[in-house]
């Protein structure tokens, strides 16, 4: 009768350490090289524990990136939204290239042609948008944009830049590319004057 | 000093058959999974024939890739900035949707973490970038775009977003999504009326 003792969304005591092995596991060995024993001798818990809390290693994994403080997205009132825009991009950029954000997406993406673990990521990016949409609510309340501006397209287009240009085409980041992205997405490509 | 037969750029008689064996083992077994002596067998060929124009995988895969159809773009003048945006956006689109170009571009991805493979993509990127260019070039002679426009960026945006939308995020592509994409791209988010 352990669901007596269940804490939703928590996990049990030692869930800090078990998330922790776990995205330590990912980085060093891969997506592949991830296992629910490995997880346990690494975090000092008995593997029973964690089977307990998560049937396969796609959900620990799953709730490991969720609870983790690397894909929380901080959507703060700026007052502007070119300043929301910019500030969340630059937590994209931030996770994207910074050391322990990349090396977690790159071992993940090793992992996105096996059903779990793609699914997994769909939901977290669907939180993640869900968490940015008062940026565009605050937008179309100050009147900056139409009340129909797509906010996934727009999420798109911006870290969809980002991770291509980071992850696929592998150049330099420019230091003003959330705000080279951000102008184009709000103003367009600039004109012939 | 079979470097005197050598056709750099095109590769023994049996080059077709070779690249063909190469993209089938790179989707149906992965990065992984793709050896010089499999391509050998499945294209029925010595592996000796192999090694001598290919000294590492990578560099057969980068040929393969290279050489492919899949992956070749047409830039043909459709007359607007527009017009010829939204025909690229197709093609990366039919890329990443199709069903060969979905095979190879996921199975690709597992190998993005190896820096071979990973050099190999990031020049495959920059000779498509260089591929696009007069797209924007015959936009600045049209007056369309300021010359400033940068062409690295809004490649990013396009391709990253149908990138992070299908490979990411993936959920259904709306079926104007280029359109959308390059509406954005060309004149901003919509403006509240």
């Amino acid at each position: 009768m352990f669901s007596e003792t269940r804490r939703p969304g928590k996990g049990p005591r030692q869930a800090a350490e078990i998330y922790r092995a776990t995205l330590d596991l990912v980085v060093r060995h891969g997506y592949d090289g991830l296992t629910i024993e490995g997880v346990a001798a690494c975090a000092g818990v008995n593997k029973t524990t964690i089977y307990r809390w998560w049937p396969s290693k796609d959900e620990l994994l799953c709730t490991a990136f969720v609870e983790t403080d690397l894909l929380k997205v901080d959507v703060t009132d700026t007052g502007s939204l070119r300043g929301d825009l910019i500030a969340v991009t630059h937590q994209v950029i931030d996770l994207l290239t910074g050391e322990e954000g990349s090396r977690v997406t790159r071992a993940s993406l090793g992992g996105l042609d096996r059903p779990g673990l793609a699914k997994f990521v769909a939901t977290l990016c669907a939180e993640r948008l869900k968490a940015e949409r008062p940026i565009f609510e605050r937008a179309v309340a100050r009147g900056e944009i139409a009340p129909g501006a797509d906010p996934a397209t727009t999420v798109d287009l911006l870290a969809g830049a980002i991770w291509y240009r980071v992850l696929v085409r592998q150049t330099e980041l420019p230091t003003d590319f959330a705000e080279q992205l951000v102008d184009i997405v709000l103003g367009g490509l600039p004109r012939s004057s």
